[in-house]
This record gives C-alpha cells, structure tokens and sequence, in this order.
C-alpha cells in the first residue's frame, strides 16, 4: 500500500482499532491487546494450577518477593486461544442492527422506476457491539439493492444529507454521459441539502454497483456504495439459477466486511443439495480480495455484467477494485463450508475468525 | 505493502509529499495540510460572514479575549472543498514541460533500424509546478515508443550518462539470450560513461516495453522505461482500430501517473463517435491498477501481446506489474468519460482529482 | 497493505531485518546499512586514489584539520554496488540447509496411500547464513509435495509437535465436509501433542495445496503449508510435458520466497531445447506475485486445478494468494532466463537480485 492509501486509511484504522479493542479483532494494536489478553488467560491458568502461589501473587509483591509463577504447558496455552476461536466461530451467524443490500422496491410513476436515495450520516453496527458512523445511503450500508430490467425508465433522485456535496455514479451502467455521476466533469456535485435526479434507460444488463463520485476515496470507503442489477430483457440465455446472491467486498470504514458486516456477524448462504446458486461480487474496496469457496467449485459466466465466451472453473476468484464477476455454483456437496478471501490477514487473526469469511451451507 | 516495498519507496515518497505540498494532492501529510487549507479557506469564509466578529480577531486574541468564531455551515465547508475539485477539473488537460512516449523515429542503415538512446537525469514535471529529478531515456518519461514490425532488424545504442551501471531489458520481447539485458546473467551492466549495443530481429509480435534491470526497483522506479511495440508482419489478422494509443501505469516517482503524467496534466484521448480505439496498457510500477473506463465497455483481445483465443467485455481491467493487455473500445457513447484506476485513492483525493486519472473524449 | 496485514507481519520482518543484515538483502534498515557499506567502499576507494589524504585521515582529524576526502567518481561507486550484485548472482544457485516440496513417497497399506505429518517448529536456512525458525510440516517449507492419483484413497495423520492447536485443511480438494480440516467448524482443533487422521478418497483433479485454517495467518505464514496435487485417471486429456514442477510463491516468514528458499538460494529449472516443461504455481502468501519469464512465454492451462476452456499465452502471469494456475512452456529459446516475480522490490535490491527470482535454464 502507497503512501497515498495509507494517509486516507488512516483515520478509519484508529476508529477500527478502538472499535476492535472492544471486539478483540483485527488491527495491531489489537493483536497486542490480545497477546496481552491471553498472556493474561494463561497467567491465570497457571495460578490455578495445583501448588502455584498464583493465590499469593498480590501479598508477596507487597512483601517484596518475587512469585513462582509457573508458565502455562502448550496445551494450557492452545486452550485459552482456541477458547477464543470457538467463541467466535459458535456466534455466527451473529445478529446486529441494520441490514444492508435490501432488494429496493421502486415507486412506479407513469412507467418508470422511481429510486429515492438519502445520503446521510448513519451508525452502523459491523459486528456485534461495533457501531461505526458510516455515510449511508437510506441508513444501509451497502445502499439498497436496485434492481432493475434491460429497458426499464429508471428516475434516481438523490437527497444529500450529508455535510459534504456528493453525487451518485452508476458503475458500468452505460448511461447518457450527462448521468454519469461525476463532479464537474458531467455536473455539478449535489451540495449538502441538495437534492439532484438521474433518468435514463436501463442499458447494458449485468451486475453493476452505484456509489459516489466526488471526494469518492473518503465518501465510497464510508459506504456511499450499492448493487446496481440489470437483468437481461431476454432471460432465454441467463443461466438457471436457483438462488441469486450479491456479495460485496470492502475494505473501508469497518474493515474487511461482506455485504456490510464482518464476521461473524456475516450472513450465511443456504442452499439446499442440487441447487445451482449464482454469486455476484462486487468489490467496492481499495484491495484485491482472492474469494475462496471450499468444498465446491465455482464456473465464472460474467465479467463486469458481460457473458465470459468461455466460462471457467476455480476455487479462489481474484476480484480488484470496481470489478464484478458472476459465478455459478452447483450444490453438490451437503455441509457448512468457509468461504473467505484468501489473502489471510483478511479473514483471521489470533483470536479467530474475522472480517471477510461467512459459509455456504448446503443442506442435504 | 511489504516492508521491501515501503523501503524502496520511502526516498520517492518523501520527495512527493514536498512536491505535493506545492499542488497540494496526494500523501499523508499533504492531506495534513489539505485539511489545514480548508479549515483556513472555511475560518476565512466564518470571518466574511454577517456580523462575525473575524476581522476583530487579531485585536480580541492581543487583548486577551477568544474571539467569537462562527464555524462553517456544511454548505460554507462544501463549497471550500469543491472549489478546489472544480479548479483542479478545470485545469485538465493541463500543460506541463515535457512529453514522454514520443514515436521514436529510427536511424536506417543498410536496412536496420537503430535507435539511440542514451539514460541520463531529468527533471520531468508531473503536474504543472511539480518537478522530479527522474532518471529518463532521451529526456522523457515514459521513454520514447519504440514501434518496429515483426523481422525488421533492430539495433539499440544505449549510453550510459547515469552514476550506476545500468542495462536495457526488452520486456516480452523473445530475444536471443545475449540481447536479454539482465545484468551478470545475459551480460556485464554497462558502466556510467559507456555504451552498448543491443542487435536483434524483431521476433513475436505484440505490446512489449522496454527497461532497466540492474538495479531495477530503483531505475524502472525512477523512470527508465518505455513502450517497445512489435506489428505483426501479416496484419490481415490484426483487429481494425482507427486510434491505437498507449496508456504506461507508473506508480514509482511522481506518484501514480499514466505515461510519466498525474491528472490534471494527463492527456485525454480524443476519439470520433464511432471510431474504434485501441489502447495497449503497460504496468511499469509495483501495485496492480484495475483501469476502469465510464461509459464505454472494453473488448479485451490480447495479453502481453499474445491474441486471446476468447477475448473478452469488461469495464475495469485489473493490470499487474509487468502485465500489457490490448483493448479495443467501440466510441459509441459521445461525451466526455472518466478513465482512471479504480483503487480510489489512485485517483481522488480530498483536494481533487489526480494521479491516474485521464478522459476518453468521444466527439459527436 | 492494510493495517492488518502490517501488524500480522512486523514480528516477521523485525526478523527478516536483522537476517538481512547478515545477507546484506532487503528491508529498510537493511537498505540503509548498505548504502553505510557503499560508502566505506567508496571511501576506500577514495583513500586509494593517487594522491588521497585517506591514509592521514585519523591524524588531521585529530590534529584539527579536515582531511581533503575525494569523493568516489560514479566509477567508482557503480563498481561498488555492481560488486555485490555480481557475488549474489554468481552465488546463484546457493547451498543452503534443508529443501522443501520433496515428493512423499506414501506408506501404502490396504490400497490406502499413507502420509505421515509432523508440524513442528524448525530452523530453516532461507539464504546462505540466514536462517529462520518455520513451522514445518515433516521438517521442511514447503511441506513434502503429496501426489496421488484422482480415486486413490488417502489418509493424512497429522502430528501436532507445535505449542499451538492447528489442523490441515486440503485447499481446493472438494473433500467431504467433515474432511475440510476448518478449526470449529468441520472438526476441533487439533491440540499441541495429539494426533488426527484425515481420510478420503480423492476427487477433483489438479494442482492443490494443503495447508494450516486455524490461526491460519501466523501458522500458513510461518511454513504449514505444501501442495497437493491429484493427477487425473484418465490421463489421455493431459497435455504432454517432459518435466513438471511446483512453485510455490510465499511472502511471510523468510521474505519473499519460491519453494522456501530466496535468491541466491532458490533452484533453478533445467530443460532441455525442445522440452516441454509444466509449471504449477502456488501462491501460500498474502499478496500478489505476477511471475514474469524472459526469453519465452507461457501458455495457461489450468486455473485452481481445472483445465481453461480458452489456454491462453503471456510472459507475465498474476497469481493471487490462494490460486494455483498451471503453464507450459515450450523451451525453443537456449540460455540462462530470469525468471522473477515483477513487483520489482520482491526480485531486487540496491544489494542485488534477491527473493522471487530463479532461472529456467535451457540447455542446447
């Protein structure tokens, strides 16, 4: 990472690292609260131990002599981190307020699709008893879900609440260039108290994202960010899905999260033996994230909402900044398996699992 | 980043960020001082408020009483901020001294085409103001284009005008081993105040470059480097394109620039509705640059020069260090579209726009 | 790299740091100790020089007077550094203690293949002098390469010598549930001194890995993990290669590694004119690695183990953590090739090449 990313990361990683002291997780100042943490646990393994002067520590301190403490054996050690890792694993999936990607119901007026969009200042809870303050669009992050049909009148109009002006850029949706979203560049940014709409035909269908597109380093890594779906007019050549899923990636405000959350309080996927489930990733972030599924392979049909001519098989799927692929799965093989990016420092730390990992349950 | 890269980094770092104090993007401190700016820019819109008591202020603060500040309305803070996006959208495409990736016309002599190229300091202008000492062939960054057809017989005179050796390798390009230019494995490195001669036929044809590999994290990042294009000798099979331009990702010094240049003194592309355009990307730096266009998709049809057998749509193509893709856009959309990597701090800061940041300009 | 990764990494690379400073390679302070080294070599070049005060030095300064130092001309410094590049390369390939990814021969019993593991901590030579304490399976990083055949039926018993629990999981093997090896969420970890027996008959062919999921960032990045590769039943698909080998790409513990050793110590790959060798790539660390071959291209085969419906060509292929991709390479082009991960600070140094970076020799 640059200079550049690291100077705007920065003050997200504090506010994560304070948020995560109070969740054990994640950054390095935590992970040495934590070594503390299980030097503690295991210090206090070793004063339970049978013949340890654990109970006398205090008083002998005060008498000036040193306690024999007696260091917890490996096991005692394994023990106290795998405790934390169990705890982790047995709260998921783990409830928290808020949901994001919410399947967007429009208003229809005389046709067309009618999306209204606040953006506003919203607290947000990443995983259980972490609330961040993220700008969100209608209090969700990621935005609500909008989806739409090749051919559709779509009308977003956005309502600025935010102390900054903003704008909304719609990712890969082939719009006329005066929609296009970007400050100064297609029109003036919407100024805080503002309000501004877009109009256009839904083109180019596949899977696509909205988010900000002014000071968009900040404003996006807050959560100004959304799927933008456009389903085919001709569904003859989509293939069959039993299940249809939005997976986005970041790696802002919050840390390393699916769809909003970081484990545990990520949601599973549910699929049952024999369905075919269709994923679409988004990644909204500044990093890459290598997505692993286990258990199962994945066949890769979608580049950025265009057909791939020659569809291709893998486990791990390398996904960039504003990238989608869509990936098939077929649900052969019955259990709750990991799913995570697989570079590790995203997905788990000493005290766990974290971040970008939830599960595919296929249900036998 | 590892701590190889953040080392090597770190001397190219601390120039950009005084050299961003003057333009003010880009790094840590620079976005410091940013904020320090607007809070002067929003103190000083306080001070011009109705009844605010900011022109007392100096003789409040000498009198030993704090003065009255009103703060800034969102809309006062919003207005600062995006005065200085709009002053720096309005300066693109804005001229700076100095054009890298120039054709590079060769000498013939009995039939060869020979380029001279001697690699000296520089001082390369980025962005209007802010001078780098880069280490350049012929005065520019990225050197210039090296554009032969598959057979020709190509001779390279490098003259060294460095303090280190260095040497030329030809990135891609399937040369006798001799002619590789790795230094103590192909041959001795060419001492600073010599010279040396690199003779082959142009062999497999495609988007290759030319660069340092002595001493490389260090040279390439400074700027020895360059695009060396091999045109099939049958170009029946050659897809049509009525603009084929290059596009070098750089992200050593000068920070993050598309051939040797940061927004807004990039170069937009011009194109006329319906023209088919090619652009070759290069990845001369250390991080992967996913380059997403608006408005327009991407046909992606060759990679480090090799025909895809199934070239494939995309709208953000994800290119690592030492990778070149061939693309074909179809202008179908007129206007004028961001282009730019989408790693968002590559591209926008709090101040603005920069770095890889360019336009495709689709004339009606 | 994000603030997760960096604290997960700085134990790793505090080591690194002061390894390299015995080999002379790498990290910042490294870098800074060799430009200290550059110095006294110029200096003492400088006090050699017809006519240099050097050798009164010591006497003027303390007599008062400042010697008249002759800086080194750019001669001289760039024999200077080129000196050390020269004794890295020619200490290619370096005898180091220990070699990792060595075929295991199985202990058949009943029809089932037999693979006995140890993980345990053990001192790995990662270049001449500098060694690090891995944890290892069988005593080597990476662990012995585990090759079977599609339906064979394989049992893995693991012996837990670490102080932590671990367990095995078999990266891309579509294993039944129970199988997975996923601490707490397929079985329990496996504590410090027990054992436990995985068993299965194997599935999907290809190029795998096997490797620790609990606490999987410190324990993958400190030498648990291997490759496991399934060759298919019916082997009339397979493409012909008279060679086959793995290289597995890794950025943790040691520094940036191909099959657990850096350069000067890494193998090379020997052909022969005309051969046809298969690479299967591997990547166990936590960042990118484009691996880039000179002299020849590659044609991919498989991604994750499943063949391409599209192999397409490229001399530069990116390799996200967690991916396997399969290449072969037509060796046409006699001589010594570098062949080098290309985010250039993973390859070389001010001190000469280091890292990922090997050769693939191709003897006429």
């Amino acid at each position: 990472m640059s200079e550049h990313e690291r100077s705007s990361l920065v003050v997200a990683e504090e506010t994560r690292d304070d948020l995560n002291f109070l969740s054990g997780t994640g950054s390095r100042r935590a992970f040495l609260r934590g070594g503390a943490a299980a030097t503690i646990a295991t210090a206090v393994l070793a004063a339970c131990k049978p013949g340890a002067k654990g109970a006398d520590t205090t008083a002998s301190v005060t008498g000036g002599t040193m306690p024999a403490v007696i260091p917890p054996t490996p096991r005692e050690s394994a023990d106290a981190m795998d405790a934390m890792h169990e705890k982790r694993m047995k709260a998921f999936p783990a409830k928290t307020e808020g949901k994001g990607n919410v399947l967007f119901e429009p208003r229809i007026e005389n046709g067309v699709k009618i999306y209204e969009i606040t953006a506003k200042k919203t607290p947000w809870e990443v995983t259980p008893g972490v609330k961040v303050e993220a700008w969100a669009y209608n209090g969700m992050v990621p935005g609500p879900q909008i989806r739409v049909r090749e051919g559709d009148r779509v009308r977003v109009i956005l309502h600025n609440e935010l102390p900054e002006s903003t704008v909304i850029h719609f990712h890969g949706v082939e719009v006329p260039n005066d929609q296009d979203g970007v400050g100064f560049m297609t029109q003036p940014p919407v100024k805080p108290g503002e309000s501004y709409t877009y109009e256009f035909t839904a083109p180019n269908p596949g899977s696509h994202m909205y988010h900000s597109h002014h000071n968009s380093t900040k404003q996006v890594s807050l959560g100004l960010l959304g799927a933008f779906i456009i389903e085919p007019k001709n569904r003859a050549n989509e293939p069959h899905a039993d299940l249809d899923t939005v997976l986005i990636l970041n790696d802002g405000l919050g840390g390393y999260t699916l769809n909003g959350k970081g484990f545990p309080a990520t949601e599973p996927i549910v699929a049952k033996l024999g369905q075919t489930l269709r994923i679409r990733y988004m990644n909204e972030g500044m990093m890459i994230h290598p997505m692993h599924l286990h258990g199962m392979h994945m066949t890769v049909i979608t580049k950025d909402g265009w057909p791939l001519p020659a569809p291709f098989r893998c486990d791990t799927l390398n996904i960039a900044p504003g990238e989608r692929w869509d990936v098939l799965v077929k649900c052969t093989n019955p259990g709750t398996w990991a799913f995570h990016c697989h570079i590790l420092p995203h997905a788990e730390a000493e005290t766990g699992m974290f971040g970008m990992v939830t599960a595919l349950i296929v249900k036998a």
